[in-house]
Parts: C-alpha cells; sequence; structure tokens
C-alpha cells in the first residue's frame, strides 16, 4: 500500500460498463522527506484510485495497487487497480508524529 | 489507474493471435505539475493502451493497467495490460478545473 | 522481494472492513550504495506494508509486493499489496558483511 | 504494453525446466521524445522478453508484462512475465509517421 | 524478466512459515550502457529473489517477477515475487559478445 493525499477528482461519463458508480479520486502518492525522514513531500507520480469511503481533498489515504484493488471494491470483476482501503488519522515516523488528521 | 493522453496510435499486422481486432494508442502518462498541484504534464514514461470506447488522439482517458486491464477487455483472455476504461470530460484539483474536454 | 527498514506506523480508524486488526507500518526500501556496492542507503519511495512476524522500527525487513503478498497474508482475501515475510538477521555483499541485527 | 526494440538475446543453459526452448530477447523500451512528443528514444530500463513471433534485432515490438504475458506464451504455466505480443510496422504520433519497419 | 547481478545473501530466521528452506539472494537489475547499448551496468534498484538452480555472487541470472514468480518456485502457494529462472552463459547486443560466464 502507499499513503497518498487526495488532490482532486475526475469525472468521466464515457467508460467502460462495469465502472459506473465509481467516484474517481486523484492522488499523489507520499513519501518520506530523505535524508532525515521526518516528514512527507509528494512525490512525482499521480494516480486515480476509486473511493468508497467517503475521502476527501486533502485527507491522507491509504492506497491498494494491483490486483489486490479487486478485493478491496465492491465488485471483484471491476476493471481497477487502485482502491482506498483506509482515511489515515495518523502517522508515527521515528517515534514522532508527522501527520494527523485534523 | 492513470490519466493519459493519446498520442497516437501503432500498426503491428505480425500479432498474437489473440490480439486481433485490437486498436493499440500510444498514450502519455500525466502527472500533477509539482509543486503547485494546479496542471497536468506529461510524465516520462510511453504506453501502449487497447482501446474500445473510441478514443482519439488529444484525448485525456482513464487507463487501467495490470491483471485487472484484462477485466476491461471484451474476451478476458487477452493478453493485454493496459485499456482506456474512460474518456475524461474534466480533472479538478484543489477545486480548481485543471482539465475539461472540448 | 525487497528490503526495507521500518520507519512507523499508520493509525487508520476509518478502512475497509478487511482491513480491521491489520498493522500497518511505513517502510523504505534498501537499495545497495552504487558504484561500491558495500552498503545500503534508503530508496526514494515510502511503502505500507501489513506484517505479522512483530516488526519493530529500526528493523530490516523482508517484503513481497503484488498479489504474492495475498498468500503471505493470514487471510488470502485480504485487499493487500505489501507484506513483511522476514525479519532480517544480516545482509552480506560480496562476502562483506554489511548488515546485522542487534 | 510497451514499445520497445529488440537489442539483443541471452542464451541460459541452466534454467527452469518450464523454460525450456523459449527464445530470450533483451529488449529497451521506447519513449515519446518530450515535450515535441515527435520520435522516439530508448528508456533507461532493460528486459528480456519471450518471442514467439520472430522478432529480430532492430525490430520495433509490442511487449505485454506481468500476468497477462502468461496469457501470451504458449503455456499458460510458464513463468514468464514480459512477451512479444507483436511486431510493429508502423508508429503515428500528432499524426506524423514516426517510426515505419523496412 | 530481468537480467541480474547476484551481490549477495540475505539471512532471515524469523520468516512467514512458508518462506521456510527458500534461499535469498540480492540481485542487482543490469541495464544497457546508454546510448552506445554495448555494455551492461548496474541499475539503481536492489531485489531479492528466491533461487533453486544454485546460483552464486557474481552470476548474472534472469529473473522473473510478480505472480508469474510463484510459478517458478517449488510451491505455487509460496509467497515470493522474484526467483531465478535461468543462469546466464551469454548476452548479445548489436551482435556483439557483451556477456559470456567465465
Amino acid at each position: 500500500m502507499i499513503l497518498a493525499r487526495v488532490e482532486g477528482s475526475v469525472i468521466a461519463t464515457k467508460k467502460n460498463a462495469k465502472m459506473t458508480g465509481h467516484k474517481f479520486l486523484v492522488v499523489r502518492p507520499l513519501v518520506i522527506d530523505s535524508p532525515e525522514a521526518v516528514a512527507f513531500k509528494s512525490g512525482a507520480s499521480t494516480l486515480v484510485a476509486i473511493d468508497s469511503l467517503g475521502a476527501g481533498e486533502g485527507d491522507v489515504v491509504l492506497v491498494v495497487q494491483g490486483s489486490s484493488a479487486r478485493l478491496a471494491a465492491d465488485d471483484k470483476d471491476s476493471p481497477v487497480d487502485a482502491v482506498v482501503i483506509g482515511i489515515v488519522d495518523q502517522v508515527d515516523i521515528a517515534k514522532r508524529q508527522v501527520f494527523r488528521a485534523n
């Protein structure tokens, strides 16, 4: 899984029939600030993840990728490769709290 | 899933028998312009994705990768690892509209 | 598999029902220091891995990723893509001991 | 799928029994030359792909990766993660022909 | 598959029960020296691969990754994502021999 921040959303009217009803979130992976390892920064890549937990912009979330993402979707036959599996409350690095949800 | 822009197409006459009839699109992943996060730019990699939605050059699309791509193809036994699952109408980042299809 | 160092942990109260009871560790991949190949340094990415072996901060662990991670979890239907499968005692590179657990 | 150029070949006498008879090609992924997007250049990574279509050095090919590669192999139980599924005749980017096989 | 050089080994006493008896090799991917494409150099990443062919330090090997790696292991339920499937005798690039095992 990766930690990612929800940055926005995607609207696609013309889509695969199995994708109807899904909410598409634009998320950016978070990486530990090297080399001090005391804070997060945004990574270089951008993903679109399906959400069923009600995550919103600014939230830090746990995203599962690949075939395991299908097990997190409501329908195991959904052609999805990234799904939000948790909304993060707190992250501790080296016993320091580096993130806490408001 | 990733956001990608359709850049072109590929013709391959000599191919695996299961690939007959597929349309191959050349797509480039889009990433959020760091650190302001208000626009997209093209990523460094290049993919070839199967399309059954009628996407054309210049379109921004949602692409699913890996084993989940097979569930988006018409035939689950197709040896494909990237399929267009949506043609994007609009992308919002930080409540600003950063892309809207013409 | 990759070698990674456990850097911290994640708390997510609101999560996929199948993730209840899992312990989420923040880990950073370790790479061989190029070009001398005699020591490890931390890679640029950050992962969250499930742990059932009792790994703690500072431990070097073996992490399996992708669909194989599910086979390492207690429940094969868990939507996980990274699981700790070993706590590392020793790593030898070019017949030199570059890591030994305390 | 990715576009890649066949650069060479690999001989491995001592191998997994299921790999007997496979032809191993060394291929390099091709990426669109950023930012003009009018030509290809070689990417930084190197793959070894199985070929059953008769691709040779210098050919541009389509390569499928991951679990889908097994569906392109003659034997679905082959432990392969990259297979040539097409020999490319032509690639068009932005309506310009950027590659054509001789 | 990728080409990789065996750099060392990992000892992990505390591990997933399914991993007992596996030999863990530290390997570094090899990439073609760009742009001349006449030699290999070590890539930036580091993997740990399971070996059942008797590969040793300094050997160049073929490594299969992802779910296909399980098909190369003796037990298809092993939680492994990288397995050595061949010990390389020779690599030719652009009709030049760039590697030959001693």
